[in-house]
């Protein structure tokens, strides 16, 4: 089996975006299929990206008092439909367990497809007075949704998330846990995977089924299109009455409590794998990368490159997550290009004459760019190299955004767009769906968000003609 | 709802074991019962243990080289049934889901009990060559078997877990590697847990299904019962032949690989709380405990004691993981019991006579021992404290299993050691299955395994008389 042809057997990324992804994510060894349709096996390497995303976000959590529990993965039917438009939301796409222990069940249980009407059935249990509230609970798991049409990481039928559901005493102490979490999962979009993201509010038709507003940071991929990276839901008591979360407020009086839920998903391996891969592979940040760095040895044959490279990395391995590629049945070549398709931020080459003139290698997985270094000043230049490399990530795909975004006045001016560009489309809005589902209809593109940075392009909605007084996001989805 | 009353609420524990135990996880709020017949939620002071028992776990499996990786959570029955034993061993108590997006399923799924045939089918696409080996795979996820009894983390329908599975060049590695992971779950259990260990084989009756050998952890609980805490199997090629898990080994020969897997779960916070928890309710070792001292300040109205005690709080938060409580609706009293409770290794006091003086009050959860100490050495005593508690708790039930622990020479013996004493019976063996059978027959207890370190109690198998080389331990289990 030639691993000599893996690169190779990557497709033109401008050629056929949809199998180049599907490539990286095979030939990285980041999933792969399975015999259970629609789900994928999440491999090592491609888990450790998700480890250090949960790691991060996990901090971050615990820094504004959440903390983790742990529901079961089975909801009963009538938990499902206590809630109206939540049910209608999911119980087209879920999977239902019907015999248990060799028996018929009773009553059939859905496989959790986010788990709303759980964490408020047995928070209604544990909320009696304001001294037990907040509630801020989250739980790393698996969830299930039976889409039709999979896709590695982006839409699989199981994937894994974290879903943070909170209870709040007032509607405004909910609503501030809403934003602030999303103002957390930007910034793990942004300063770790190195994704700037568009922040707002979604329109009625896009919002979460049960949620009063759902509010989204909404990111941009190689090819132009919008992914959904995070979101974050306000649900008011939309819940609370339902599964009646009441507890004795502050003046003595049964109240209904105040409800969010906020969720990323393994998702976010797919944004990063699509935002910032090229032609050679994947291309990742590093500060989200596995493998931070690889030092490759040169003519490992020669006398005391062995030696001296293992005594480098083992140095270096106690700062950066490193690998050291001591194989020996494949060239330096194969190697530079095996961890370019692997998107591993930088090489370290050394060889006998580097050793000799006491220098390494660097060469930039983002760039290219190949630079000499002293051993000496090594490791404070892979630090700095590891920073540059974050920022420059970072800026370009800012620039690939601003490049694909483009302002619209007119519903042709809109499909234009999207035809020559794909990419973010803006324009002013009347607030009415029908509105945007013509838009939609005629352009296949969905309201990506409302903005938080709002801008005046005119004072009509390009569908209606009609007063507009709200600027949308419009965008191709995955 | 009287908070007051929840010490008085739990059972005593020498009345009725099970219900005090229940009692426990549900005062100290570690689990609740949920509408998934047979399933609990975690809550967060029970998932936090949960966290550092995977935090430590994590870090000793990737010392020897263990990467995370995830399967899916749906197995098609197909593949559940392609290793004989092993169905026949899971296939009773598995939940199937037959539809799944509105429609009944070609072939039903089941969710994994275990993920030997999703893993083997995995590995043997990835494994073509001896240089693609070892494959160290592990995940941590949940798992549904459909149990007819449950109890809280002991024996519930879902549990989550960490199940490894890897694939070797030969035997041996594997054989090594099944005891590696052995000794790393008696490390688990022994350093974090305090919790003393017994180690060796499981008979054939009690192996895994579809295993050549199973390895286990024993341990015991306060009332005298066995809890097997972690297994460790070497498979052979069990699973790589009907899997074709097949590699060029290094003669260039195609070979079938060696294979492992093993497990910890969930029933380890049972474990924690039926090893060490007493009258007063919880008592967790301060290695895992989510909390390690609860700062309770003494008459919080009196000038500048909230101020003071807050300044030491925020001090030793830095070092240990601290509870401040400065509930105003409850008294002092009222709080060492609750956080005695709940298990919490040390209190610390401190009111307006303590600060004149320069002083807290420490008191042990363990042993109810109170010491005053000056401020200045505050966090150095309590670091000492920890590791005194620590040592002592695990001193504590190593002295009840060696009480426990008896050698009996006839069945009669077995008996009523097991009626007087509960605990640890050992027996020489003959090795037959029908007397194996027999003891758990007439005295309930299952062999717990045959321990690596033998002792030669006779010369005959106290069942049928005959020869006897192999030393057993029996007991009553959970």
């Amino acid at each position: 089996m030639g691993k000599e042809e893996f690169v190779k057997e990557i497709t033109n990324i401008e050629e056929d975006f949809a199998k180049w992804y599907t490539d990286v994510v095979r030939k990285a060894e980041l999933a792969d299929y399975t015999d259970t349709k629609g789900c994928i096996a999440i491999r090592p390497y491609g888990y450790a990206i998700w480890e250090n995303i949960q790691n991060y976000a996990d901090r971050k959590f615990k820094e504004v008092g959440v903390t983790n529990l742990y529901m079961p993965v089975l909801i009963p039917e009538s938990l499902l439909q206590k809630e109206k438009d939540h049910v209608e939301g999911f119980a087209p796409e879920v999977a239902w367990v019907t015999i248990g222990g060799g028996e018929d069940l009773e009553e059939r249980l859905c496989i959790r497809p986010t788990s709303e009407t759980m964490m408020s059935t047995m928070y209604s249990k544990w909320v009696r007075s304001w001294r037990d509230l907040p509630i801020l609970g989250n739980q790393w798991c698996n969830v299930l949704r039976w889409e039709k049409e999979t896709r590695p990481f982006l839409r699989s039928r199981e994937f894994l998330w974290q879903e943070g559901h909170t209870v709040h005493e007032t509607a405004e102490e909910a609503r501030e846990r809403t934003l602030m979490m999303l103002d957390i999962y930007a910034e793990i979009i942004e300063d770790l995977l190195a994704i700037p993201v568009l922040k707002g509010r979604k329109t009625k038709k896009e919002q979460f089924a049960g949620a009063e507003e759902t509010y989204t940071v909404e990111s941009l991929m190689h090819d132009g299109r919008a992914l959904q990276a995070g979101t974050s839901h306000y649900f008011g008591q939309n819940f609370t009455k339902p599964f009646e979360i009441k507890f004795q407020n502050r003046e003595g009086k049964e109240e209904y409590a105040y409800q969010t839920s906020w969720g990323i998903s393994t998702r976010l391996i797919g944004a990063v794998i699509m935002a910032h891969g090229d032609n050679r592979g994947l291309k990742l940040p590093p500060k989200v990368a596995p493998i931070q760095a690889v030092l490759i040895p040169i003519a490992m044959h020669k006398e005391g490159v062995l030696e001296k490279t293992t005594e480098i990395y083992n140095k270096l391995n106690k700062k950066f997550r490193m690998k050291f590629d001591d194989r020996d049945n494949c060239s330096p070549g194969f190697k530079f290009n095996d961890w370019e398709m692997r998107g591993v931020p930088v090489r370290i080459e050394i060889g006998p004459k580097d050793l000799e003139a006491g220098n390494a290698v660097l060469v930039r997985r983002d760039t290219g760019e190949k630079e000499i270094v002293s051993l000496d000043n090594l490791e404070n230049r892979l630090e700095e190299l590891m920073n540059d490399i974050q920022v420059a990530m970072y800026k370009e795909c800012q620039k690939r955004r601003e490049e694909k975004t483009t302002i619209a006045y007119t519903l042709e001016e809109i499909i234009k767009n999207l035809e020559e560009n794909q990419g973010y489309v803006k324009t002013m809005w009347c607030g009415n769906v029908e509105c945007e589902n013509k838009i939609k209809e005629v352009t296949g593109a969905h309201s990506r968000c409302i903005p938080f940075s709002q801008e005046h392009l005119s004072d009509t909605c390009p569908v209606c003609g009609k007063k507009a007084d709200t600027m949308v996001v419009w965008g191709r989805q995955y």
